[in-house]
């Protein structure tokens, strides 16, 4: 079986095939099952809020009919900027995974580094870096061929 | 004709009619016309970021086919929180008017102050404490009635 970061890097590549920047996110319950999963749509939308973390809790949520993903994880190619922080944050998710650090836009461990507030009242679990290299590389490749 | 945060504020007494937190949020765009209102649909979507104002932001960008919003006012009847307020960053909102501050949820004057931040790409101007009374004595009501 694929694990959460394999299929967000299986949604990052579907998403740049559609000519969406290349991120995809996966959300599983505590038994890992997979809940929603989804890569970004901001072009296809006309929406800059349709970031694939986004979507994806969303979605787990709509589905389960709760908006409370207190046992979930939210696996995600890149680090989540502010806005997708702080989702996470309102949807009491408990564990954000991410892939590649993102020093431009990223809301966790860079810029308004959303679960370093003291008022952020519920903070995630956070796990950056994994298959960091593959996750970046998408991206890197997707922005080459628009140069 | 009703001002944009008196829009906001019917929008925000129809939420509480619902049973959802009492903010409204209005855009407009550069001639003044009503582009979007939404009222917090957090209950009623099981979607803790169905707030006020990423509703009406959304609505706004898909009434016009265009994600930019750069020529718009985002009104809204309480401090918006980080996601919010990151969220009229991507959208480009040209001015964010708001009602109530919130010292324990804003993430515009309190909390992660998001467009403090050096790495937020477009920050718009932000125009705070309009009809400050009313908006959050709505707010006071909703809650006290819930104790």
């Amino acid at each position: 079986m694929a694990s959460p970061i394999e299929l967000a890097l299986a949604e990052a590549r579907a998403a740049a095939a559609r000519g969406e920047v290349p991120v995809g996110a996966v959300v599983t319950d505590a038994a890992g099952a997979v809940l929603a999963r989804a890569g970004n749509e901001v072009e296809a939308r006309h929406d800059p809020s349709a970031h694939a973390e986004m979507l994806a809790m969303r979605a787990a949520a709509a589905a389960r009919g709760n908006k409370n993903l207190g046992d979930c994880t939210l696996t995600v190619t890149l680090e989540p900027c502010p806005m997708c922080a702080q989702a996470a944050s309102v949807f009491r998710v408990r564990r954000v995974v991410f892939g590649a650090y993102d020093p431009k836009g990223g809301g966790v461990e860079h810029g308004a580094r959303i679960y370093a507030a003291p008022s952020c009242h519920h903070v995630p679990e956070v796990v950056g870096g994994v298959r960091e290299g593959e996750c970046g590389a998408l991206l890197r490749a997707f922005f080459a061929a628009r140069r």
